[in-house]
């Protein structure tokens, strides 16, 4: 050995810096000579006696100094998040100061000598207390940010999801595998980020949207099971829920498979994520298979928060040819539905105007209801909507809803489509409002069936989402109604949020060219625009499927934050800036010229 | 539940695709009806019987189809690597045909039924087979490449690495978190890949080069202890041992720690997956710490190949005032030095002679040597330099480096620089010819005290290496002279290669702003440049240090392979394109507009 470095100054085999962390010492270190590093988080003056809560990643110890000690000119000095060692002695604190809070709470340590290692200035964000900063000032200043507790445990628990999850998929026998990060555009649909080249001028390479054409590559590489916790990019515009630049997903798939099989796959995965990190909150173990077309209908969007009872109905019938003309004449157009949403306990007549009023702040003329309530000598059915279809017809939709004294139904009418996204909301505030909506669960759903395509707003048809799924029925389906087709496509619903996206994928070259041409676009344009991963089908492909799972919603959840950015360590703001790294910054005249680009002024 | 796949067809209770792997087949399923996918590795004619070897990424299984088989006319349709599913009957194999090489080779597979899930166009390369192919033929049809068993074998050994490394950085209390990747520049030295703004025209986010600053940054958030298998990306003319655009790199870092840490701590992480992944490879258990100064001299790198057992010294005494006037005269001049490189059984003229052709192919005037000989009645020492200097100092000389019969010594003489890595490569070549370098062995050893400075060919003092690391004797030894100054700065040398490089950083800031002060720059520039980590050094920053290891060497290293295209999935090529995927390429004109960027013509 050449030499070791001189690490026991001062005493002799102690460590530089450090003999314990500071959740360390308990009642069986008294007595003993430590020495601790760590943040001062806390600084007070009792009795001429100054009292420091010392901060490091592990925990907090109380030190304390009294102006006898030779230290003590040295301990007045300290401000709040100066960075210290402190020599001293475990001493036991009075029986009646024992914070049982506190692992360290046993004890406290008498400051024999201090070392100030990183002093600092004052401070534009305290870490100690629970004071609120502006969303800028937070990023600006992220690195102290990021001491505070709330903070310290997002990010552990992140790192500790991340784990779970490759332990399980681990378990379940998949390796990782990287894919490039510098390549060429994907087709996810959103939009690349680009990266100019330098060595090929005028060129450029994009960043993934996912690493879709690389796994299924992999697939035909013969790796039979991938997953990867992969970043992915998309140059989209913030939203709470969604990192402007870059994030990362679960991302797997594997050969050989039916979709039955990713399901049985990853529901163990996520149920075991949840169930480790959810703190205790039930993570339900039954996940249905609900078609696209009955989440639409029972719920207003194909993902739904399963912890709200409340399932919508069609109730059309009831209102055909009925004395509620504005929903009869409806009725005689084709296409139209009237349907409701039962709210359980909701029968008072406030509630239901409040309701009504939130159908037309959303938009729509109004929210018809019916609500039921004891007469003294039987129910009684209330609303303008009752009085027009008359007892039968109303007995008859209290019936199919299956509601009763005290409970309330409203209705929607016309094409699905128009209202269904504000009746999925209505449904949302409903169970909220009347409290049927549990909390401290977590409820999955497996939305299935997803039609192939959809017309768009011209009346052509187009794909409706993953144009790389494999239709149910192959080939054979193709020859028919397009908008019939359904996809072997699947979203996983947890709590109201899309958490998962798959799909078995097309792996047959003849039936995506098909698929393809449906949707209007010739054999050409596919090669040309995936031309890497057609290629590839055509050299035997397997059979494969698999799907994405979103890290930052899965810890967003966990951690019952509702802004993605309070589980993302260094997150750009609203406006994809990195404030505290000064991104994006104005390249040199030098960068530009290596890349042979101009920068256009505005408006050319 | 919604509903199952319809999973079940033509067999009940059977899966879509598979009952068991291509491996799993024993003796034990004789008489067994499975079901089986995956590739026509190799299809034979022996006798009017069809033999497949049919593979998938688990192994290989013998199917057979005799012509009285109703799948016989489909069998013989099949061509090699086309995907198939095969189901039929598991009979044991005539005890003089079973295989004990293959886990399946008790056993083979009367096929009873084919399905062919993926035909194949004809192959532009043979998986089967070792037959060479151009880089281009393999990164272009990569999907194929990868199929083959040497690639599965490599990227599954590094999935494998990656894995095992996470375990024991876990095992070692670390937490994984990950960093931005699309951010601003970082201060490697090397040159950044930009991305331009679309919400920001004009300005462009780099990609980190490493997550230099942002571990830092987590350092001063308190932290403690990062790793993270991370995405770096650097915009260099590729190289066998480099990717031209990205590559990964086990990170870390560690709060309140001295160089030693850092060593105890990475060092269980690296012999342990040498240790696992090696093979049976001696992996080296003490790693000697040499300097900087100590590794130039004795082995004339800084990434010396210890299995060699060659270490140069310096000999400058005995050329002094000698009878051999080049070196003596050389000598006078400051400097200078004359060094020996020790050649055990080496000796014997024509081995000199062709030494010394190499160093005149190196671009040296050539490498004086002596050997000595048994003559009979004693030692002879032969070689035109014995004669010059005479018996006494040549005995000196063989006593220092301690040869005998049998051996050769070469020497070099001059300054340092100008021939230490021509010294070092003959050290090398000398070591192969002569057996002396030991194979199947990985010794590792810590090259520490880096200078901090250096002039640079103008003779101005400019940073040699990390100028963040902190310079040993802090402050005080910045007011000396600055080419003495040694920094907490560490690389880990295996077999020739470079595997890890980190420091102990310097964490306060004054120490920061003068230590680039000595290099020229002001304190404006380094804030400019560095303004986020620097800032955050002002508000109590940790001492800390860390390193990082290229993923890729190491698992060409346990992959025994020279090129880093072999254990890199979806490599570019020596131009960093990606033929396959076709990247870079060129945007459409709408994403230009989007960045208002223009692409300038050539020369402009």
């Amino acid at each position: 050995m050449y030499r070791r470095d001189t690490r026991h100054k001062g005493y002799p085999f102690m460590h530089a810096y450090r003999t314990h962390t500071c959740a360390a010492l308990t009642s069986d270190n008294v007595g003993d000579t430590v020495r601790l590093s760590g943040w001062v988080h806390r600084i007070r003056d009792h009795g001429g006696i100054l009292f420091i809560d010392l901060r490091d990643h592990y925990g907090m110890t109380q030190v304390l100094c009294d102006p006898d000690s030779a230290a003590f000119a040295d301990v007045e000095k300290l401000r709040s998040e100066w960075c210290i060692r402190i020599d001293g002695e475990v001493k036991a604190r009075a029986p009646e100061l024992v914070n049982p809070k506190l692992p360290t709470g046993e004890i406290e340590v008498f400051v024999r000598s201090v070392e100030v290692l990183g002093a600092s200035k004052e401070l534009p964000l305290q870490v100690f207390g629970d004071q609120e900063y502006p969303e800028e000032t937070r990023l600006k200043y992220r690195y102290l940010d990021l001491r505070r507790e709330q903070m310290q445990a997002n990010m552990t628990l992140r790192s500790d999801v991340v784990r779970s999850i490759r332990q399980r998929m681990w378990d379940q026998k998949f390796r990782e595998y990287q894919t490039p990060i510098i390549t060429a555009s994907s087709p996810e649909g959103a939009r690349d980020f680009l990266v100019p080249s330098r060595l090929h001028p005028g060129k450029f390479y994009a960043l993934p949207q996912a690493p879709q054409q690389f796994k299924q590559l992999l697939m035909v590489s013969g790796f039979d099971k991938y997953f990867q916790i992969a970043p992915c990019f998309r140059d989209e515009d913030p939203r709470a829920d969604r990192s402007p630049t870059d994030f990362y997903q679960l991302d797997m798939e594997m050969s050989f498979v039916e979709q039955q099989d990713v399901f049985d796959t990853i529901q163990p995965v996520m149920a075991g994520v949840f169930e480790e990190f959810g703190g205790g909150r039930k993570v339900d173990q039954e996940w249905p298979l609900i078609s696209y077309k009955d989440a639409a209908l029972w719920y207003g969007t194909d993902k739904p928060d399963l912890r709200n009872p409340i399932k919508m109905q069609d109730v059309s019938e009831h209102f055909k040819g009925s004395g509620f003309a504005i929903f009869a004449k409806l009725l005689e157009q084709d296409g139209t539905q009237i349907r409701a949403i039962p709210a359980p306990t909701g029968g008072s007549r406030k509630f239901c105007d409040r309701m009504n009023a939130f159908a037309q702040k959303e938009g729509l003329p109004g929210m018809g209801y019916i609500f039921w309530r004891d007469q003294g000598d039987g129910m009684e059915a209330a609303g303008p909507l009752a009085k027009n279809i008359g007892p039968e017809r109303t007995e008859a939709i209290r019936q199919q809803l299956g509601l009763g004294v005290g409970d309330a139904a409203f209705f929607l009418g016309g094409k699905p489509e128009a209202f269904e996204r504000v009746a999925g909301r209505a449904r949302v505030v409903i169970g909220e409002e009347l409290g049927l909506t549990e909390t401290d669960r977590f409820a999955f759903a497996w939305i299935v069936d997803f039609p192939m395509y959809e017309k768009d707003d011209e009346g052509r048809i187009d794909f409706s989402h993953n144009p790389f799924s494999m239709p149910q029925g192959g080939m054979e389906a193709l020859q028919g109604d397009p908008l019939e087709v359904l996809g072997y496509q699947y979203d996983l619903a947890c709590n109201g949020y899309e958490l998962i996206s798959g799909a078995i994928r097309n792996h047959k070259p003849e039936i995506m060219f098909k698929a393809f041409e449906l949707a209007g676009y010739g054999e050409d344009e596919v090669r040309k625009r995936f031309g890497g991963m057609v290629n590839a089908f055509q050299y035997g492909a397997p059979p494969h499927g698999g799907c994405a799972a979103g890290i930052d919603r899965v810890v967003m959840l966990l951690a019952d934050e509702a802004n993605i950015r309070e589980v993302i360590l260094f997150p750009m703001n609203q406006r994809a800036e990195d404030l505290m790294m000064d991104a994006p910054s104005e390249p040199s005249n030098e960068q530009l010229r290596e890349l042979r680009l101009r920068v256009l002024p505005p408006e050319s």
